[in-house]
């Protein structure tokens, strides 16, 4: 099922992105001067197929959830503020949500396993469990749950596109999901637990010695296949992680361009990727997370983010001002004048330089 | 009396950053986790006084100008383009004009030594002279009219802010002015001509070399004071440089914070943070150019820019971006929640705890 649902992804469309490689040396710069802007306007029209690209209606989805790790003391926050942040999003008043409002995106919350009964209108209740299970203990969760997360984060997104949403964002909130982030992260690229795990939220230097070690534990005892994502994500993972691996498939089964936050966003990018190769085409990288293991995600992801501000919120906090560049990149597109507009063309230029240009010395 | 002025700037009002600093920690999220967005949002108020910053009114200030020493073939376009897109710039077809009608920016247009008679109602005219002297054979200046180019951006600045303009970027428009910044850059950090300058806007190898060879006769032949910036901006700099210098000045001056654009801008900046060095308070680097020697200026002034997009068109254009990532840092002050409004304090924290919250195992 899941396989037909990828297999059924699209490459860009390389006829539309010729088109805009066209028009972009046709604007009045010196050609490829406006750099990744361009590159993010040519990516956009293979993603759509269209020149011009809209993407004033966009949204950040945020898919909550508790992980049972959190026992092993490996987060600075207590689990409860997976609720009640949770909660937060729905009164505009967390990190992402005011960083969406201001750049023009709607936030979307999704709960895929808080450990707290949640009836609430603006929170969609897509519950698999309340929290993933401690992964020095067992694994996160059943093989089964697995899909049924990753399944929930490509109708999330289905139902986003169905409503008229563009352009997504996909950020998270759940206590100690950098911990799981770092456990995948080391079993995807075989990288000790000490270089993909990082401080989190404020970690003191002996609660970090304890993530680490949490995360060899939890390796250890679970031998996550490196060969196969679902596996890792059952056995290391979390029910967000999951989600966010289905919300980027979804994107690209959509069609629509999707931005990554930070390391908990561009390892669950990673895992799609691994799932759903062609999936890293409709993704744009955002800010170069603080958390350290964020490097040997992109780059084992091969992308490079735009934006360096030493960011480490998590949430989705990231997407909405990589939205704007992403405006910039359409401004130009849309806007710009072409050299012919702009007079720069061999003709003009002789008549001008006749008329009156001369350098007087002194 | 430049002196004079320079002396009358005031360091940032560290109580107001303090201040910042208490609100900035009080909100629903890790300390520090929004990392640049919080230290722009508390130097908004160093240079303001006011914890909240209004920066909707804003503006790019293009100061546009000629080179002699485009004589000398150092330019992949004609001088001509210089008044064409000065022109240009009005119609709102340029790079920078678009980009800063896309984030809500004025454009205003400042004719410093276009190699043109312009009149036209959108172009100030502070013309000193119709472009500078071949530096391989002359200084580009006298040391008068280098004055007075300064004197002209501080007071192009003054003016905005008297309209109301609340955030300034710097920008510019001269053919061969990669040529006359790399020259200053050597002169002012004593790096040989093949580490400053670039390629410009798409030169040829052959043309490479030329270009690093007419920047070592210019340095050989004028001598610029290595100690004295007007010195540096009068032998081998321009009027634009140098009134983007005085623009520098004049923001902090007037005590409005001032976005650096990229390679052409960031030597200005230098310049003026040389000749006043309080004027690098007010300053914030946007993206880091494409152009090699952006990094070495950018070490030189002590900045790390947040935006990483290969750009290297110059006229501003990195600046309105950057005024977007600002709106970030203010909406994130303004907006978000603090922990008492968020609920994540002790006691409620306690409460959730004991009503709702364990970990279900297998």
């Amino acid at each position: 099922m899941l396989e037909k649902t990828i297999a059924s992804i699209k490459p860009l469309e390389s006829k539309a992105m010729e088109q805009a490689q066209a028009r972009l040396d046709s604007l009045i710069k010196p050609p490829g001067s406006l750099g990744e802007l361009e590159n993010i306007a040519a990516k956009l029209s293979g993603i759509s197929g269209s020149l011009y690209n809209d993407i004033s209606k966009r949204c950040v989805i945020v898919f909550a959830s508790d992980n049972g790790v959190t026992e092993e003391g490996i987060s600075a926050a207590p689990q409860a503020v997976t609720y009640i942040q949770t909660i937060n999003f729905t009164k505009g008043i967390t990190g992402v949500a005011v960083l969406a409002k201001q750049f023009g995106a709607d936030l979307i919350v999704v709960d895929v396993g808080v450990n707290a009964d949640i009836d609430h209108p603006a929170i969609q209740n897509k519950k698999i469990r309340k929290g993933s299970w401690n992964i020095t203990k067992q694994p996160a969760m059943t093989r089964e749950e697995a899909m049924q997360a990753i399944t929930t984060g490509i109708e999330a997104v289905t139902e986003a596109v169905k409503k008229g949403y563009k352009l997504i964002g996909i950020g998270e909130m759940g206590i100690g999901n950098t911990t799981t982030s770092a456990a995948i992260l080391s079993a995807i690229t075989n990288t000790p637990p000490n270089q993909t795990a990082g401080k989190g939220a404020g970690l003191t230097e002996e609660n970090y010695r304890n993530k680490v070690n949490v995360i060899k534990t939890a390796l250890e005892l679970n031998k996550p296949n490196p060969a196969d994502p679902i596996d890792i994500l059952a056995k290391v993972g979390g029910f967000d992680i999951a989600a966010m691996a289905g919300a980027y498939i979804g994107a690209a089964i959509n069609q629509v361009p999707v931005v990554i936050d930070g390391f908990i966003s561009i390892v669950a990018a990673l895992c799609a990727a691994k799932l759903a190769p062609l999936a890293k085409e409709y993704m744009f990288p955002s800010h170069a997370s603080f958390e350290q293991g964020y490097k040997i995600a992109a780059a084992a992801l091969g992308v490079t983010p735009p934006l360096h501000l030493d960011m480490r919120l998590g949430e989705g906090s990231g997407c909405p001002l990589m939205f704007a560049i992403m405006d910039g990149a359409c401004a130009m597109m849309r806007d710009m004048g072409t050299f012919e507009q702009g007079n720069i063309d061999d003709e003009y230029l002789e008549e001008v330089r006749d008329a009156d240009f001369h350098i007087r010395g002194l």
